[in-house]
């Protein structure tokens, strides 16, 4: 996808809405990992701060622990078939980029690829780990953002439980002061 | 509306796709405030935990410190004009529910009141300040919630900034073990 840098103050409203997010995250040898996340908020406008909750029991957790760096990337409903299978998978025993034909570009400040498959890509490095322990909640700060500059009203997902999607419908425009 | 009580297993689902909220609160005399919010996230299945950023700046951050209640209530589309005024309106000077003409209902295990108007209410205590003075994120525990069962799929709102909202579209189903 051709995308361009995105203004890191526009990051909230790329996440505010709750898509279901697809981390990755690599280990020391540069390989690539990915998982399929919904718990996550906007913390901090800018620069912008994210906490997403990744659970001990997927292999990005101690990934993202120990690299400290991961990226976001924002999947639409024409990926729903691989994100469920990353979700339902583990790094641990399958390459995911590889088995659900993801595709890795780059990033331009931290070692985890952004996928390219993606309408959204946030490079993020761990800015506080303090919540990991109680919540396995990680604070991320985005340092780059990319976006494809076409997709105005994406088709996000958005998880009900057990492989229920909610996907984006209509956008509506109210008169409001609220950022 | 006509609501029963939910299974607090199931609440994640009714959080996770990332709707607008409306945060009700009291005070010591009971009355009620309210405030607008879309920066949260579920921290534990059950019992649910669900973390709200509430700013300051906002007069129900010191309703929701000093009474440890609120209610979160999800509205749908159909209450989108009085979910923008709630957003930009302040309980300092305004009488919220009585102003937009919300219906207040008596919930069973806290003061504040649970919204008539919304699908769906979350009776909350709060069950940890710790990550209050750092980013304004307090840790709910929903101890009971109420929804109209029958609206399988709300048409919730998704805040993209300055008041443009994305409304819930389609549900879609596909194999997968994620809760």
């Amino acid at each position: 996808m051709a995308k361009t840098a995105y203004p890191l103050d526009k990051v909230y409203g790329l996440l505010e809405p709750g898509p279901v997010l697809l981390l990755t995250t690599a280990d020391a040898t540069g390989r690539p990992d990915v998982m399929t996340l919904s718990w996550h908020t906007m913390l901090e406008f800018e620069p912008p701060l994210v906490g997403c909750v990744v659970s001990a029991r997927n292999r990005s957790h101690a990934l993202l622990r120990e690299s400290r760096q991961g990226v976001i990337n924002i999947p639409t409903a024409d990926l729903a078939d691989k994100v469920v299978a990353c979700g339902n998978s583990s790094g641990r025993t399958t390459d995911k980029f590889t088995a659900f034909g993801l595709t890795a570009r780059a990033a331009t400040q931290v070692a985890p690829p952004l996928i390219d498959d993606c309408f959204a890509s946030l490079e993020c490095r761990v800015a506080d780990l303090q919540m990991v322990e109680r919540y396995e909640l990680f604070v991320l700060e985005v340092v780059a953002a990319w976006v494809d500059a076409d997709v105005a009203n994406p088709r996000t997902l958005h998880h009900r439980g057990y492989g229920r999607f909610m996907v984006a419908g209509e956008t509506i425009e109210l008169p409001s002061a609220m950022r």
